[in-house]
């Protein structure tokens, strides 16, 4: 039996307490450029960030709000410039930000967190933008169509939507996310937006805990193209009105609840994933048999990070050379003697040689929407999966023209 | 003055002692495909090979050949098959190869090193290597259509060469170069071979230390798609021939002979970056004012391997958030407050913040064969160079059909 159930119709909104809406508020030339999630209540809050040394405004001005009070009633998104690489003043407009929308809704500033995705080194249109933040509290609502999710969006081809229904003390409790990924999307938080919301009644030190604990394996795990952005956040609200009794670790349906939240992020963060920018497929890449956890994991970020395992998928080349090179410069320390590869099942080398397979077969299977790497050590017991996505044409043309 | 000469037609064996040769012994379809340099007399050798945990056969073979005596006499090289993730049967094959040159020359099979490029996980076809390796013995000469350094490539374009003439005691002494790179090619000995020849009178441990100190700042520092592979190697033999005073760093023409050695190694991995696959231009990373020399290297690095930066280079767009951006997540410990980049001499950032510039001169410059980006923190004295390349269409091209 699942521990939880996956909602048809996600929605951010569907936690009780929460409304949000996104609007055009002229940062981009046409497409949605601003939103915003609001909480009825103060809700309990955490947060993971980007590791990338140049953080940008709106990194620095979240971290500010969750520290005080790990609250937040509300989080302002816009996409269109990133206000990264933008100093004293990109600083300021974060700032003015949080104010204009605190004041807006009768909170205190630091109860209000922002975002910002897009090009790194220009200046937040600020007039544009505080002119938006009354519209966006004026018609903040359920979002019956999912305006949030679009506002957030930058070369994203699609929005990345999830929401999971868990029992607790016998009651429903409802965790959903919204993300935004696209280019530079790498382990250790890289340029990609997530914001979960749930109604359930959990201490904003637990939903910190959990939280780091599960962006570790999973948005931590997908890899786009290698580079970590300066703008990268995942955000959790927790307006406990389900009315459960609190969530910890000793609670007898904590388990459910970990299970179902671990499903949220990584379901997220394979979206992300699977619409790296000009991807054709999604990529997982499945780690076992190595001695440490934290070798596991890095095997399987170099195998999916590697362009030329990324090209290969892309042309449906069986190259398995290229995947087994990978693992070597990712573990010097580790013995390739005993190393088995699988692509989609179908094994393709054992004990680090070549064995005979029906390469018309694999070259079949490499054309499927998701592609599985299987590569097994057979020198411990601990595993780990990665997600990324095929090196194409189009991202070299997406990234050859981002600010044109 | 500059301490050395530069010819204008290089060759590997322009060096007294040195004969090499370059055939089609049948392992590729068409193309040369079996190569080798061979020394009348056993020369002083040393290498520096792959960190990749899967070092092919042949990497495994030429370690073992080297390590006994320091010397060589000659270099097999073949192209088309890797002879990695070969097991037993592939390690058998490398000693086979080395046996039956050190058999033909009537040299101990230690004086033989081999070495491979192809596809990783094929066999090495031994019959018509075999052959052919007779048939190089009868050939082997001053090689004046360089047909070595042409059945030494893969994917190459062009070959790569370079000689340079030094005096030493006040005679003539040379030094020159072959390799090949072209994918894989990432810091720490990629798929890369080099091979230098010199008729300097220099002791075995001398000219390793020289070596590994100066392929840190060249072969290492360059990327063409940060995959290291398993069959890289730089290989040097010293002859003797010259008849110089033997060079150590007390010898008064030391500088001068390091100085040049140092240009070929350079000159061999800009040759290599500017070839990566797909290329249409050459990238140049400088890096100052870092504390540490590591770390401006490893900044360096990351900038030049940044697949965003790549595509942004290739779409001429001076998109300088990028090169912000991967500076940041190489070096965490940084503070973006100080950084000013430029790029091709124009400043496009000043303090971490946008700069205006003429935007339509710099993507001219960025059309130029060469880029060069400046980054400095202003917050130390080291510096560092790194090479790469942009990322292209023929990049994924090539790489989504190298073994059809």
């Amino acid at each position: 039996m699942q521990a939880f159930e996956i909602a048809s119709q996600p929605s951010i909104t569907s936690p009780q307490g929460f409304r949000s809406i996104g609007i055009h508020a002229g940062l981009k030339r046409r497409k949605l450029d601003l939103g915003a999630i609001i909480c009825d209540v103060p809700a309990n809050a955490a947060a993971v960030y980007t590791k990338n040394a140049f953080q940008a405004a709106p990194v620095k001005v979240t971290k500010e709000s969750i520290q005080t009070d790990r609250k937040l009633q509300a989080v302002v998104v816009n996409s269109g410039q990133a206000n990264a690489g933008t100093g004293k003043r990109g600083y300021q407009d974060a700032l003015a930000t949080r104010q204009r929308m605190a004041e807006l809704l009768g909170i205190p500033d630091h109860f209000v967190a922002v975002a910002s995705t897009g090009v790194i080194g220009e200046y937040l249109q600020m007039d544009k933008l505080l002119a938006g933040l009354e519209q966006i509290v004026e018609k903040a609502s359920h979002d019956p169509e999912d305006t949030f999710a679009e506002a957030i969006l930058t070369t994203d081809t699609f929005p990345k939507k999830v929401e999971v229904h868990v029992q607790v003390n016998g009651q429903t409790v409802k965790i959903a996310g919204v993300a935004k990924g696209s280019g530079m999307i790498h382990p250790n938080m890289a340029t990609m937006l997530g914001f979960i919301t749930t109604d359930a009644v959990i201490d904003s030190k637990e939903l910190e805990s959990l939280l780091k604990t599960t962006v570790n394996e999973t948005f931590n795990m997908i890899s786009v193209d290698g580079d970590c952005s300066t703008n990268d956040m995942v955000i959790v609200m927790a307006s406990g009105l389900a009315g459960n009794q609190a969530l910890t670790p000793i609670h007898p349906d904590w388990s459910h609840f970990q299970a179902a939240f671990h499903y949220v992020c990584q379901e997220l963060a394979k979206q992300i994933a699977k619409d790296g920018e000009g991807a054709t497929r999604l990529i997982e890449v499945q780690v076992e048999g190595a001695p440490r956890k934290e070798l596991a994991q890095q095997i399987a970020r170099a195998i999916v990070s590697s362009n030329l395992v990324k090209a290969a998928i892309f042309g449906a080349d069986p190259n398995w050379g290229r995947i087994l090179c990978a693992a070597g410069y990712s573990a010097p320390e580790l013995d390739p003697e005993h190393t088995d590869i699988s692509i989609s099942s179908v094994l393709v080398a054992k004990q680090g040689m070549p064995v005979p397979f029906d390469e018309e077969k694999v070259t079949e299977l490499l054309r499927n929407e998701t592609v599985v790497i299987q590569v097994n050590f057979h020198q411990g017991d601990c595993r780990a999966t990665a997600w990324g996505c095929d090196l194409t044409y189009d991202y070299v043309k997406i990234n050859g023209s981002y600010r044109s």
